[in-house]
């Protein structure tokens, strides 16, 4: 039996592939969301993509995982440094949370070094590439039951 | 052929799985070294281990690393916060450096927020227990060669 | 004649009730409501109830109310700390304003002690529970006509 | 059986009505103090109202207050901001506390935005004029017992 | 041939010309709008004109503005100084951006001093009152093309 | 009838054109004073050029436009973020002042950021290259009478 | 007729004349107040003079001179560094103040460089030893009526 | 012949051994002075007990031990962290100071980190409980003569 | 036999009377001068009167100073705030000198509060108007011989 | 039966009793340490006395005295400013820990006015010269068992 | 063949040798500039002494130096911490800059730790007397060409 | 009779000429100090050459430095900015202290505009590439004696 799992990408990362392919790689969000979902289903992982640029769909989202999903990995992008209200949203969820960054934040901008939802997640990753949603699953398939 | 590559743990790693056992885990220093030489043998790396309270024998190891390693996975404890030299040391060494962080750095003291590692290392993977080593390991097998 | 006012919730506030009730009592958003119609009808005012977790949404609303309400009492949530829109918002709205916070905002984390809201704000009132709805919409049939 | 309580005044609060009527309003602290003892009586409080300059003189008070009352009302003035000693004192009461400011605090000079008290206080009512009174002894009323 | 080119106004911009008409004068956005398609067809552009409250719709534009747009000129209003989300939009936008502020924000509160979107602004007009949309597209209609 | 107005630049622009002519364009301050004039004359505005690199003497020119000029054109260069002494000239002058960079200050060093004459400035121009004076002639002429 | 006037002395000025002399002079607080009441009578003043190591008392003393002294000249020592309420007593008086320090604050610790005195003050008259007194009462005679 | 040295408590001390005697113990403050006094006797000097919650008092206290003590043993309590007055006394007493915390207040919150009296004392104990009086009298008794 | 001193008015200090006379009063400079040298005659003062816009030219005269004059009483206007180079020439000047400001720096804005001047001068007279100057003058003749 | 301890001294304290001995004292570090033996014994404490320049000599220890010793009392010298691996150490060490500084480090630069140390230790003695080991381990025998 | 080098000395340079000889040595500006003349001419360069109090003078000599100069050697004074204006004019200039500095600036006040200039010179020397006018003129004679 | 002076060098100086020769040049650290051996003995002096990665070691070696050599000459790398163990066994030691920087350490990270050892030394000279060692050399002939 599969454990469910939501997967969310915060705003601009539907970008992916499509701009400056030297820095994030070739893959778009598609390749990524496909490749979680493979991974995930080997990991014994049913994942569920979700993307937005909004903040506010991206809070209604987590909260319905309250009662959807066992555990999420997210990339919150540029909402990692300004969004409590994401922050507040994972707080009133009990499963566990691998925050990812395709990029090493710590060595881009000073803004982008503070992450509220650091304050929450289990794990964070970051630097990884878009190999970094790999390494979330494989920790979120040891934590999440 | 294997790649040779560094795993370098920073002061007071050598007491892991003998205190906290509900935080760190019951395993020790040598069960995790055993299983990242383990994993890096079926991901093609020959793992070599060091563990050293002492900065400066650490900075050693990274010198030594530009001649025997062709990437690092570091968890430099303490030393993340407070060591410039491991810093240069580490800004020396051309291969990938892929840095771990047992506990999530950014829930606890904010002088832990700062890691001058990070401003070098490739990826950053923290709070994924031990098993960061694992994922670390992953992310090496794929940049380095 | 009553006097029609806004009764805004922000991020999170939909999940009352339904989480920590020993910190945020058993009340739902939907009891707390109720209760804010009854206690108004009382005072001579019409209360319209509404919550979201869009900041576009809440300053929609805002906006809307300078046509159609003569004073708001807001729980901005995590907006409180983040949002110089509705901080405009606001101002742009010449009724009298009652901020509600449920909890005590200066005994949680340092970035939830500033309040935008605040600079706008006839009054606050902050830990005094789901009662501090009940606290402001008194403080505003007094200043509202 | 009526509940004692303890309403405090701290610096310059003797002045009520006495000064700027356009912003404090034209009710004295007598009036005040009156009004807050019928309150009080309707919600079955016994209050028993102070003010004092003296800072020494209010943490002695909130000490007495330790056997003597329930609950405590607050406007500590100026020593919000200054008063390390009230706060000790305030921790050392086990009853539940209401700080009240006239006027809205974070509108006003930086150094008024901060208020040790508030570290202690289960409530805090800022900017509702001498109403902030009547909303706190309704809040006490459920609080203290 | 005419350049397409999009003018965005953020949150709190519909409201332009109903309020505080000694400060911000009494042009409607309509009329601002309608300015601006009229000057920006002498100058040889295509001006789409867009206004919205919601973070989210503002990026998804500067998003859609990568395919339909070679320019954009920019009031971001609030979104200035708290969205980073709009920085990373703009980020991946090839084209010039020209900021507007209506107000000198200089002048104004000390968190309205940092604009994010002045970091990748070609171009940044403050102060000029509504004439500032006029001048943005005489600047563009030199950079675009 | 022509309406007077000193157009002022300050230390190192007389470089204009000299250097870096990638960045800064290859217009001379000559050419840049000669545009000026010509299109201060289609706009109705009498337009006296100055320059230096001493601030006393820009001080001393900021004095005299109060009975010379009806408006000022300044591009303060580097004094814009050390001369407290051209603020306080530049408040003592009557009539509209708008402040020029050709290059976006935002973008450069922090110490750039700052702009004591920002604060005095009804309209600030920032990152439109030479051409920014023509955008500040063109708005002077609407607040100059 | 002569105006009164007050003259309140803060923390510790009692002990002046009784150590360091090289830094302080020889005059007693007694020998300053006597030449404070000389001098006043020869300007038309009536100066009353006080001292205290009581922050209450102080405040209480301000607040009497509402109805007994036209001005107030004020050393508030240590107190200049930390008290709120004696900033708000003096904002409660109508007439002119001038605080007077002995020693030049601003060549002393970090934490002496700030008064909340002279936020209030007209006038501010550091480093003039005990002839501070004597300058303060020449402005005061000027200012008072 | 015996040394005369004042042992001063600060605001709320007089509250030792009646709350939280798992933190502080059950000796009163009562307990701790006839301790203090009976050490005293056996190391030579003659201990004055006193405790005010009035920083006034204590500071007439600290001026009076100019002419009667060898030496001062305080703990300041919070006037450590916001009195100026005392240090300014404390700096007219020539004999030396020990000052005492109970708890290690390094461990609490920020603002405890600070003591103005910390500028002053030749020694400070902090967080060795009420022992730590034993302590600093054994050391008053080797430099008070 | 009378002691020469030197009085230096800083930058836009030549505008006195002619601007904002409800703030700095109708006297002009040369008002100010000419009492000047009226009351240092009295005092025994030859007083030597310079102004300049030119921090260079400030410099040179403190410099002059130090072989024609026995004191100075300087009004370094925004130099107070920014210029180093005259804190140096002063370091290097013998005898006493006065600041005088003629407003109250420490009401107006925050960089306004810090005067390098202060470091260097005996004593510092603000917001006196410009009866500022007399009072330093009165200083000065007690301090220069 | 004694009791184990183990006495720390950090970098540069070898020099004890070898450079400024008006500050320090004569005594050298091999007469403070037999000073700690023979209390120690007197104390029932069995004292182990090491010290070392070296920060991973001492984290080593401090790992050591895990099995070794029932309490640590250690003057961390300047590491106690820098050394996070020293502080992660002494977490691991579940007796009592006692800091000493012979001079009172918060009269000296900024820089050391903070100590990791504090953060663990149960007690810190400053400024009371080598008499404060003899006070560490009075403190020590009373908590170590 | 010689290469022409400036030597530029900023303000209070001029009175070197002349006060404070303890510290600055007995030599004057003049000995300065002769020896760096003969021991230019030593090194092959043809040194051109300037010196200005007037911040305006040296940017007009930094600039004349992109004509006129292979290299500069600056003592910027007072002006290292505050012009910016210098900052650019040598940003303008091509050859390599040598900062000199006669006192450690790093020993001084906490405003003279930053320098603009050394933000853009190659090399500085600070705190080795006049002679760091030797070591950068040899310097100088190694990068110049 | 020559005289013993000591050269030290820091963390990763061993590196020297391996890496990054563009910016470090080609000489190698035994290139570096065989030449200020040489260097040395012309001037006067008996140079030692000492380099280690380990604090440790090189405070050990200050202090012998003490009976063993008569000045320092020191490039502390990184530890410039985190050892304040160096500066303390530096401040221990008599004679003059040269620092070194290679390159101009302003110009880099702000980490490292700060260095401990400055607040020691008594010059120091940064960005004149490995020179810089041969131009310490020479000052401190002058100085050790």
């Amino acid at each position: 039996m599969t454990i469910p799992v939501t997967l969310i990408n915060g705003p601009n990362l539907n970008l992916l592939g499509t701009r400056q392919p030297e820095v994030y790689g070739a893959d778009t969000l598609a390749d990524v969301e496909a490749r979680a979902v493979d991974l995930g289903s080997k990991l014994g992982l049913d994942v569920t993509c979700l993307q937005s640029n909004w903040e506010g769909q991206i809070v209604d989202w987590v909260q319905a995982a309250r009662h959807e999903a066992a555990g999420i990995v997210i990339n919150p992008g540029a909402f990692s440094h300004t969004s409590v209200a994401l922050l507040d949203a994972l707080n009133a969820f009990d499963g566990p949370v691998i925050e990812v960054h395709i990029s090493n934040i710590h060595k881009r901008e000073a803004f982008r070094h503070h992450s509220f939802v650091s304050q929450r997640a289990e794990g964070v990753i970051a630097g990884c590439g878009v190999m970094g949603y790999d390494l979330a699953l494989r920790r979120l398939a040891v934590l999440a039951r």
